[in-house]
């Protein structure tokens, strides 16, 4: 089947955006992404440096009278090692059982091409019923730089009504779900520094102050006993969620086998919070890295001269991330003192929260597109993860935003034997003309 | 002269006990020492295998109504590297200004060649006036584990009355010093594992409990706000200074120049303490290294699955070393709860603390020998670091003890350009002759 060989062809490509060397690789996908498009009939532009290309691509001829619907997907993907770990060549996809192998079958090439699909058939059927703009991110693996750096100059090409970020997955196979959030994150390094040089822990043991000391002082003061974060500030002005929502969100979450699935007990966090609460609507403070001193075998008798630590946030709507680090920061710093220097330093790239509700628009025109084609009621889920671009491109479009995507936990993404199905891309395509069938007939 | 022309021989032998490339150079360097102690009269015997043996001599004429004084050296040396930070090749040694530099040229060849030194002198003028063991280790650098392996087969060569470890310094050049006693040692790694693979800090942050944040939390429970070791039973049965030795303790102390020296504050550990009884008179735990999750430039997002810190505690006279590594490990891991396992690991190696008194007459012999040859009072000072055989020849020997030297915090020990004074070479030879005359005119 055409499309079918389209898809393998698409997946062909290494477009690998960490590395340099896949430029060209990049640079061959995103023309023959452009060609398909054009082909369609959508109007395409390059934005950005050959190699690593946005493909921004549009069809507004529904006119003003109609709504505009801005989709967001990606074709570049994650680098492919362990490549000893792959059944077959992650770039010469395979089908077996209805599912494809290969890198970016889901993420993001997977959910892409449904998308393109369902924009062809429907631009084939006739006029299309609302405005529709598409951006292909060549660099959402690495970052979205560009994207970032673009989307305030590109405010009016990028202006909408409705937003669906088409990356996303659903609680099982069987169940088909939207999220309505995803959490914000922004990161820091935090170094202690005492001594001048590493000293012997003998003799100067007891008349210095131990840096890791300090540090372990320093983030275990973060937190009191029940897992709540004490930087002052830290929880001021959270936006809660809407009665509504709160009643439609949908908690099947299964505690034994995702205990099952980590090898550990959900007991970490906010004490007062159900664990679900706690990764999807509760803003956290993480400890990703701490370092000093020795590791080998054995022991060394050192009292390093620094010791540091790597901290992150997640955050939730109503935290502005700039404030969050800013408080984060002057906490620990405020407990500098004489002979003890204590420096954090905010990281670049951190993003805000998206949230949206159930009674936006969007989420009804895709709800219901959902569960006319799993025939089941949709989930309203949410996620703790970031996708740091969705907020910037909320912002910049000023749209109703929406999370949606048919990815599964056992895709494998960003991981060996990445798969998905052709049933998924049916479907998808579905969901995706659906939802745009109902929001040409909603009002705006 | 003959004398200096031999230690310089002495110093020119690699004899590096941590590389085993150069095992024929401390073969050398034994069969070399072997053959001076031969030729000054003394009966040798090596213990242990060729290229890391320990060579013991004795001379035992004096007779059983002598007391007998065993006394410890070593000749194995630190490597040398880095070989680029060195004025001339660490094993060809060149005197300037009086100073012989050389690796070893202090540690501890410098000060076993005036030990060497003072017998040959003394055999030349006629009898011993004490029976003399001596023990040269070829593994001091490296922990000493023949020796101690040897020690409780050895009980009856090593059976004495007094025993001098002839390491230690002196608080300046113009300060004589003995050392009082030194701190023991015992450490241990901690590890906090939870779930069984690294997770994401978005998806799994606020849910499961993150091995740093608990490894913070426990490391941080361990002392309190004025620095107090709150493991239950850490400070039980300390043996206190007698009110003698309190009052002799040279307290002199310059906090200026300390601070300078390590470029931070004395202000560590326990605060209803002044910076020397810290150093020298109490416990301390000390956190020697810590890791866990990311280390690199910027943020990975991640929760680790466990995350593991070193420990060690300079323990002081009534402290089994045994027993405080029980009361810590088990203080930790009794924190482990449901899904968060703690584990605590004992290292080998540990020390008992060793304390001397100033009424002690090997103590008496040398001071009295200190003050003749400096012309000045004798300083008794105590030693935060460790010297764990020390503890072990003690308990082996049944002798009194004494730390003896005439080491610098100058002289540049375990790193380039060590170096030695031939003056202190002299006043070294000076101070065992006088010590060993003194020995032989005090009652037993």
């Amino acid at each position: 089947m055409k499309s079918t060989d389209d898809y393998l062809k698409f997946l062909s490509f290494p477009s690998i955006s960490a590395n340099p060397e896949h430029a060209k690789d990049m640079s061959d996908c995103c023309h023959w992404l452009k060609s398909f498009l054009d082909e369609i009939g959508l109007q395409t532009e390059l934005w950005n440096e050959e190699g690593r290309a946005t493909i921004f691509a549009s069809d507004l001829r529904a006119g003003e009278d109609k709504p505009t619907l801005l989709l967001y997907t990606h074709y570049d993907v994650q680098p492919a090692d362990p490549l000893d770990l792959w059944d077959s060549p992650p770039f010469e996809p395979r089908i077996e059982n209805g599912e494809v192998y290969a890198r970016g079958a889901q993420d993001n090439k997977g959910q892409c091409w449904y998308v393109l699909q369902a924009l062809k058939q429907l631009l084939e059927e006739g006029a299309l019923p609302v405005n529709i703009k598409l951006i292909i991110d060549g660099e959402e693996e690495i970052g979205s730089f560009a994207l970032h750096e673009l989307l305030p100059k590109k405010k009016e090409e990028l202006s909408a009504d409705y937003l669906a970020i088409v990356d996303l997955g659903m609680p099982s196979k069987d169940t088909p779900a939207i999220t309505l959030g995803t959490r914000g994150v922004a990161s820091l390094d935090l170094e202690v520094e005492c001594a001048k040089r590493d000293l012997h822990s003998g003799t100067h043991g007891g008349i210095v102050n131990n840096p890791i000391q300090i540090l372990v002082e320093l983030l275990a003061s973060a937190k009191d006993e029940k897992g709540r974060i004490l930087v002052p500030g830290f929880y001021d002005g959270l936006i809660p969620l809407s009665e509504k929502d709160s009643a439609r969100i949908s908690y099947d979450f299964d505690l034994k086998e995702y205990e099952a699935l980590v090898g550990t007990t959900a007991t970490g966090g906010e004490s007062d919070y159900s664990p679900l609460e706690r990764s999807w609507l509760r803003p956290t403070l993480e400890i990703n890295g701490v370092t000093g001193g020795y590791s080998g075998d054995g022991i060394k008798t050192v009292i390093p001269a620094r010791a540091s630590a790597k901290v992150s946030c997640r955050l939730v709507p109503g935290q502005d991330p700039a404030d969050i680090l800013e408080k984060v920061c002057r906490f620990f710093e405020s407990q500098s003192k004489d002979g003890v220097k204590v420096k954090a330093t905010a990281h670049q790239g951190c993003g805000a929260a998206v949230r949206t509700s159930t009674e936006s628009q969007v989420v009804q025109a895709f709800a219901s597109a959902y569960e006319k084609v799993f025939d089941k009621p949709c989930a309203f889920i949410y996620e703790g993860a970031s996708i740091p671009i969705a907020y910037e491109l909320q912002k910049a479009s000023e749209a109703e935003i929406v999370l949606v995507g048919l990815g599964l936990i056992d895709d494998c993404i960003h991981a060996p034997n990445e798969h998905f199905g052709l049933d998924r891309i049916e479907k998808g395509k579905e969901i995706i003309m659906d939802a745009i069938k109902n929001l040409g007939n909603a009002s705006i």
